[in-house]
């Protein structure tokens, strides 16, 4: 990242020349999203199974959050809060949007579920600051034309509207015998020009997100680049199994597509430092939501729980965070955060506001930078929730209580229990109600569901949650 | 009503044998439904306050039961497990139906919020078996056409779509400037012709009902009363009013219009006497759900809490059921009984199979006949249950535990603790743990919910209870 051509620099020195004094160059913004990813699984956690050389070196880079939550433990909703920097129940995206897992009951049904066209993303904040914005590979907040991401404030789209997909090209058998749900499973350019991709998903995903760049290097622009992996199906080459010669199955399938991600990843991370705009990029890694580990052999060490439910393995995602201009490289950050705040954090970055400690309006996310350079030394969140219908989570300092529908409420002191192991909620009855009151006091901020699931999935969600009721360990 | 005209005498005598050992002839069935009314407020139930004297003569001729239930403690739902004899939840009508009090991310709004057609009512029961059914009063199970009563099994309706209206007639002025809802709370005969009474409402209707007696003394005949006493408005006439000069304000209301809906009560039960029909007339009495004291100032003594939360207060209600020729009169049964068990007693006495203790198809309620007539030791029901969103009740024999939104589950033992003070979760921390699983299980049985309350419904209902938390006495 620290290669810079001669023109870039000379650019930069006349543009330094031009604007002394005044406002800096705005930083580019480049969001990396894994899909499904197991905490453990990445070099920079721990993994020796899996490897994330890239990645790796992009958290040495910068800040590594060893508390990264996301606003959900399932795709959509984690998506809906990380683009608008709100609590997603807030406009009543709290159930995840999956055609064919929905309750007849429901408001909206199929493609009419998506992200309320009320609610402004980051991409349309970011183009108010002049970016140019793109994003490649799974969108997952509607399938409607409305909710597409060109009509949601990006100004390019090369990925597919739905949840998952196949990491290989339909045929074009495929496409002809595909069932209802086939279109938001397609590749699309832009808004409505479907193009299957040759090779393999992550990789195109990743390639497409460097062209963007050099495309725009003039620009301060946004990518956000939104990958499949490690989500099913598990689908890798056998160049990347052949990689893992000492594992099988589907373990060996989920580290090659890990792998498959990390270099694509690099792809980008490699653009930068050829254009010289490493510097003044800020780059972000994290992850939609907790592994699956029955689905795809996802590892989520040292936490217990899984996807769709509320452990920590559920919610707790890796987190990375590099701006050299502005960030120190080889920090960790032990407080919470949330991918609710990359909003408002890009949003302070685009908008010279770094330092500014105020949340943006109606938003619940905070800006990291002041917090990550060190000028404010308290949490940037004392009090951070979760709910999906009973189940619900209101984490006070490093207290966390969770309310479930089958059993009592339980309490950990994640500080000294990471593995949410010893259950102190009889020990501190007063604590609990206090925290109670809390969590109400929150969802009556709320809206209502504009979709429902299936009941069935609540029972799915809580089998799984005790299936992984014990801390998972690195293989 | 031992009171025989000679013809009744005569004709019953040539029936009997022209159908010697044959069939006896199908039992006359009156449901009379109070609406909001407390438990309290009842002569039969100790209030001195307020006047019930035909219905406590009601209760002395055949079985009073002192733990009756209702399957929701606000009216749509309740109602909607009284007609189909199924928990209302199953058929996603979870919440309680009143237009403009709902979240837009509802599937149904407004005149759409009904019975699910798919879903079979009392009155249809009771048609197969050859009755003449009718409705008089309060429907609020749905305001659209397809869901009115005579598209759901009555033969005649007197009465109004919604949820409440005035006691006395609406003027000219008052129908020409009313707003949207205004329709559904106009007097209807019949289906779409609209018309006001003359005179108080709920003499209206006590006489309508006893009117449609005469007309169909020779049928077997189903009435469902359906007084919107003593709901708001608290509107009382000045002559019964009169009655209390010891009581005042909402509270004087309150009693008035009780000893009206008494009065009203006492037409049928005299005109059953008058046509000689009374003996083999099922009469039942029983109300919606728990008084809301701070609306209409209903008392609920000796329980906690009121209309809309699950304190005994909001769901065990008055209920009465005499059947001179089949149950013994000044009886007390003690055992839960549910107003969902109505449909299938109704069924069994129509259908001549009093003393089966067969469940029919997909029904939560049972047959209570063989109870009552001691045929049958056991409980009716071992386990029943409530549940809106988070808030949710199991009771298990004469356990209760009650899952809140804002606090940890309470355990109370009913048979000791009526009130329920005594909250027993530390103390039996299995039993919690157990009755929780049950709670779950049953509620892996359900729809979602077809409408979704405004959140800040929860917070109301909620403070109510709290409100409410020590056991009415009586005034």
């Amino acid at each position: 990242m620290i290669k810079r051509n001669l023109y870039t620099l000379f650019f930069a020195s006349i543009s330094s020349i031009c604007l002394a004094n005044s406002t800096p160059q705005k930083p580019n913004i480049v969001l990396i999203f894994s899909d499904d990813a197991g905490y453990g699984d990445f070099g920079f956690h721990g993994s020796t199974s899996v490897k994330t050389p890239n990645l790796d070196e992009l958290a040495s880079g910068g800040v590594k959050f060893t508390q990264g939550y996301v606003s959900d433990s399932t795709c959509g909703p984690s998506r809906a809060g990380l683009m608008t920097g709100k609590y997603q129940q807030r406009f009543g995206y709290e159930e995840i949007n999956v055609p064919g897992y929905m309750s007849e009951n429901s408001a909206l049904l199929g493609d009419e579920m998506g992200l309320p066209l009320d609610q402004k993303t980051m991409a349309e904040y970011l183009k108010e600051q002049g970016y140019t914005t793109g994003v490649f590979g799974k969108w997952h907040l509607g399938n409607a034309d409305r909710y597409h991401p060109l009509n949601r404030g990006f100004d390019e789209f090369f990925g597919f509207r739905g949840g998952d997909r196949s990491y290989f090209p339909y045929t074009p058998e495929q496409i002809k015998n595909g069932n209802a749900q086939f279109p938001d499973k397609r590749l699309e350019r832009g808004m409505g020009v479907y193009e299957e991709h040759e090779g393999y998903l992550t990789d195109v995903l990743g390639l497409e997100a460097a062209d963007f760049i050099d495309r725009h290097q003039k620009s301060p622009f946004f990518v956000f680049l939104s990958f499949t992996a490690v989500h099913t199906p598990m689908q890798a080459t056998p160049e990347d199994l052949a990689q893992f010669p000492e594992l099988s199955g589907t373990r060996q399938e989920l580290a090659a597509m890990t792998l498959s991600m990390d270099r694509a990843s690099g792809y980008v991370l490699d653009k930068l430092d050829e254009l010289g705009l490493a510097d003044n990029t800020i780059v972000v890694f994290t992850n939609d939501n907790g592994g699956p580990s029955d689905r795809n052999a996802s590892n989520n060490a040292p936490l217990a729980g899984t996807k769709s439910n509320f452990l920590e393995g559920g919610i707790r995602v890796p987190f990375l965070m590099r701006w050299p201009d502005q960030l120190k490289a080889n920090q960790e950050y032990d407080y919470p955060v949330s991918t609710l705040d990359l909003l408002p954090t890009f949003y302070a970055a685009a908008s010279n506001t770094v330092q500014k400690k105020d949340k943006l309006d109606d938003i619940d996310g905070v800006n990291l930078l002041p917090h990550v350079k060190g000028m404010v030394s308290e949490r940037p969140h004392q009090k951070m929730y979760w709910k999906k219908e009973t189940r619900a989570v209101v984490r006070d300092g490093d207290w966390k209580l969770i309310r479930f529908p089958d059993r009592t409420a339980e309490l950990y002191n994640l500080a000294k229990d990471i593995g949410e192991q010893n259950d102190l909620a009889s020990v501190y009855p007063e604590r609990v109600a206090s925290m109670y009151k809390d969590l109400f006091k929150w969802e009556l901020t709320l809206e209502r569901p504009l979709w429902l699931l299936k009941r069935k999935y609540e029972n799915y969600d809580i089998s799984r949650m005790d299936k992984y009721r014990l801390p998972a360990v690195q293989p």
